[in-house]
């Protein structure tokens, strides 16, 4: 039996609160295991009537879950209003990610969900990271850089080696070096978290028809291709570069265990295409197993009970299978 | 009754003599219209034992085409050995491309199909257009800029604004005109040829997000955005600039008629993720009708009966329904 998961509720004026409380009220039918709420326990009445435990730590859980959303109450955040973020939510937010980072880091907790957050309202606080990924990373004593995003979806699994820049700038980010550590970080993380003994790797090109055989680009000949080289010297199940039209059809996902995508939208766009309800963001790397379902607060729907639990429910139970899989 | 449609079977040592036929063995189920192939009637003979009937012209077709699958024989490619082009082969698709784009264009023929051909091929018997497409938008006696890629799914159109370019180079070929001029060319084949009184177009971002704001990049402030002001002051029913990785699950899809992306790989990763055996290339802006199945020659599978004939049945019903389209 491992240790239950913590689920952060990210921001209590966002669609957090309320897919976590959706989440819990489908545990049977979804078999999720057992999991608590960190957070404002008032954010949770938003759009849903539902039984809610205070629990003053996470041992607590199992006794309640069946009966009750088991909650580790953070802070109140004032008055909340479901769409309006404000400063004490962010930090309400902010002290959640903290709590239930330290628990999973430590221990009572098994992995660590976050709900989504507000930057600009974090940027507003003071907070000084990109996103909640490399704050958990910082706090677990990992660089910023290896920790890696993976996302996933039910019949496909992505990584961006570049995420949020501008596309123009992508060309002259990308390096053998970088492709092959997170490429590396991928493939074990493959191995530790998702249980798959021989990783494969499909590496995409990044220009059209992979480039023509350097007819159209040259990034497939001078780094993409000696990045794939290098991983198969390491002794990786590694193909590519790869036209990455032609890498996300049914027959060709069959072929690899993940993309690793040389920029945002090339690794976005398909796993969206396919899976927009059920998208998982993993961060790999990290001494502790770490989900998110793969969208925002979303502020215009918040707290009208219209907000899809699909991708919190994927988030859980990805967070449950990895840490499964490390105790393996 | 709409005059019989024209298939250029393209190279004779690709598949595309074979999905042509197994096209013609799907008529009924598939419930095609009236088309004839030209050709090497030869060609046909490998990988298929159907009938094949020789006409001597288009008014033929109907008389024939419940039988046999009527063809123009246009030359003999010499020994035809599936998966080895030759020069003759290459002759042979130029010399059917230019009957079958004359046959259509004088009106003998409904619309035009053009099944894959050997670009290296033709390049070395002196082609010198960068594809078949720029060759019937001349024959037509149209700008090669005015004629319009617009990929074709059951649930999705896109039409990319750049197409074989290095991804580096793109954000220097957009401009506010180029995306007006691809938008409202996709936006009037949408109503000539998809018979859809007032098309919906979607754009898409160039960068992550859409940019943020500014963020990650200002193509989207500087370029998309203006361009799609413009359209919107011509009348056009125009959203966006989108973050592309949002666009293309069914709910978003469902919002628009097509998309108008910024570079290849964003119009073809979603196209072909979703239907990668069913895509059609359209070409808008001509006086005749032009599709094409959106696959190249696969040498690789040429001749042992294993290519999916999907695309090129597709390709031929919806040339059929843009000739029913223009005529209506």
């Amino acid at each position: 039996m491992t240790a239950p998961i913590a689920v952060a509720l990210g921001d209590p004026a966002g669609i957090g609160p309320e897919i976590v409380a959706k989440a819990w009220s489908a545990r049977e039918e979804e078999r999720l295991p057992i999991f608590f709420a960190v957070g404002d326990a008032g954010s949770l009445c938003h759009g849903w009537t539902g039984p809610v435990a205070r629990i003053s730590s996470p041992e607590e859980a199992a006794g309640v879950f069946e009966a009750a959303l088991p909650v580790l109450h953070v802070a109140d955040s004032g008055r909340i209003k479901p769409g309006e973020p404000t400063p004490e939510g962010a930090r309400t937010a902010l002290a959640s990610l903290e709590l239930a980072t330290g628990l999973t880091r430590s221990g009572p907790a098994g992995a660590l969900v976050t709900a989504p957050v507000s930057k600009a309202q974090l940027y507003e606080i003071g907070f000084t990271y990109p996103g909640q990924t490399e704050f958990v990373a910082e706090r677990c004593g990992v660089a910023r850089d290896n920790a890696v995003m993976m996302l996933v979806g039910p019949t496909l699994r992505v990584v961006p080696v570049t995420t949020h820049i501008p596309l123009g700038e992508v060309a002259g980010a990308l390096s053998v070096e970088l492709i092959v550590a997170k490429a590396r970080s991928a493939a074990r993380g493959l191995m530790r978290d998702f249980n798959i003994a021989s990783p494969r790797l499909a590496v995409t090109a990044f220009n059209p028809h992979a480039g023509e055989s350097g007819m159209i680009g040259r990034e497939e000949i001078e780094i993409i291709a000696p990045a794939i080289e290098a991983l198969q010297c390491e002794g990786f199940d590694v193909i590519g570069p790869l036209a990455a039209d032609a890498m996300f059809h049914p027959r060709a996902r069959a072929t690899y265990d993940a993309a690793i995508c040389m920029y945002h939208d090339q690794a976005l766009i398909p796993l969206k295409a396919l899976h927009f309800d059920e998208g998982v963001n993993v961060t790999l790397g990290l001494p502790i197993v770490r989900t998110a379902p793969d969208h925002g607060t979303a502020f215009g729907i918040a707290g009208r009970g219209l907000a899809n639990p699909g991708a919190m429910v994927a988030a859980i139970r990805v967070a449950a299978e990895a840490a499964r899989s490390r105790a393996a």
